[in-house]
């Protein structure tokens, strides 16, 4: 399997640590903002973004959700049945249509040289109000549970782990306000096969 | 089984269109943009939106894409190898992440009362070029294909159908450079079963 991967991107890191934790390997093919890799890989790339997992057979797999999925198949990290596989994906959907689009787009704001024009201040706290209200959904949620779904980690930890992580570094976002969700982080980062962002 | 249902929205229509074609049925509890009905769901809403499917054991399932998964487990709408299931997938997340934040927030801007304000000149023209050139990721993809994954129609093709059929009506996008799409929304549109977004 060959992994198309941005090193800086929470959607690829979310890939690296799934293999990790269940052992897997792929070889990397690291593109990245302003590389001439990134520009060359899009025509290869089905939505011209990464990361995207290659088959054996050659299919090119795009979106990290989807490729988690994909991994995660006779692994612990996909539940066994269908009621908590439906509250995973839930989690993934929500991830991917709100939590990414307001987390990682701050931080993303924040770091990245080529979206600095748009960080204006008003930007950055619309983002930082939408973004409290979503961290605020996980605190409630992780109040009295391990995990987001079941009693294990399954790929929604590792898939909303991501950019939640780095809220705080990069995003910005002041998490002492969010006692479950620090501790649920804590769990994460110690569980068997972990690999860091920058690992 | 109960649905939250927004009448007017996208993500609400996937599910009554998914449980039309597959022969199912649930209470809707309709909820829609000013009602107290909304205000007053909200609460009851994991993530605070529609729609929301309440299963006969009580458990509330957020997020369009993971209920239409879930109610297609055991139909011909989930696809029976585990690459056609990881493909559809990643067109239901690539919706969620890409899709719906432009082709159905162009939608929104210009429909809902409430949303006029942000519906500024540069906004709506940033929002038609960027969902051109997502219909046209679309539209090569269905080149040579009748449907999105596979040889027959998938929750793929349900989930990307919804806010696709009314890009031009509500969205204010020019459907015909587009052919293939065409094609495949009128094939959509004959599926036995098939119920519209306002039937
Ligand atoms: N929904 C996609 C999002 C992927 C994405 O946005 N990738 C960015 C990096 S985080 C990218 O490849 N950008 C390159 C570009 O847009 O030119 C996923 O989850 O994989
Ligand atoms: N990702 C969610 C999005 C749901 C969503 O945005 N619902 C909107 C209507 S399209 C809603 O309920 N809005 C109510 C509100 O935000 O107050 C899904 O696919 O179900």
């Amino acid at each position: 399997m060959i992994l198309y991967n941005m090193p800086s991107s929470g959607n690829s890191y979310k890939v690296r640590l799934l293999l990790g934790l269940t052992g897997q390997s792929a070889d990397c093919v690291d593109v990245e903002y302003g590389d001439v890799a990134l520009e060359k890989a899009k025509a290869a790339l089905p939505f011209g973004k990464a990361p995207v997992l290659v088959l054996d057979d050659g299919t090119a797999l795009p979106e990290s959700n989807a490729i988690l999925w994909y991994l995660a198949q006779e692994t612990a990290y996909w539940p066994t049945t269908p009621l908590e596989q439906a509250q995973t994906l839930s989690w993934m959907f929500w991830e991917q249509n709100q939590h990414e689009g307001v987390i990682a787009v701050r931080a993303a704001l924040r770091t990245y040289p080529h979206r600095a024009a748009q960080a204006t201040p008003e930007r950055l706290e619309e983002l930082l109000r939408q973004g409290n209200a979503l961290l605020q959904v996980m605190e409630k949620h992780l109040a009295n549970r391990d995990w987001l779904v079941g009693s294990g980690p399954s790929i929604a930890d590792i898939c909303l782990y991501a950019y939640t992580h780095s809220a705080g570094t990069r995003g910005g976002y002041d998490l002492a306000p969010f006692p479950a969700l620090r501790a649920w982080l804590d769990r994460v980062a110690a569980l068997p096969g972990y690999v860091g962002l920058t690992a």
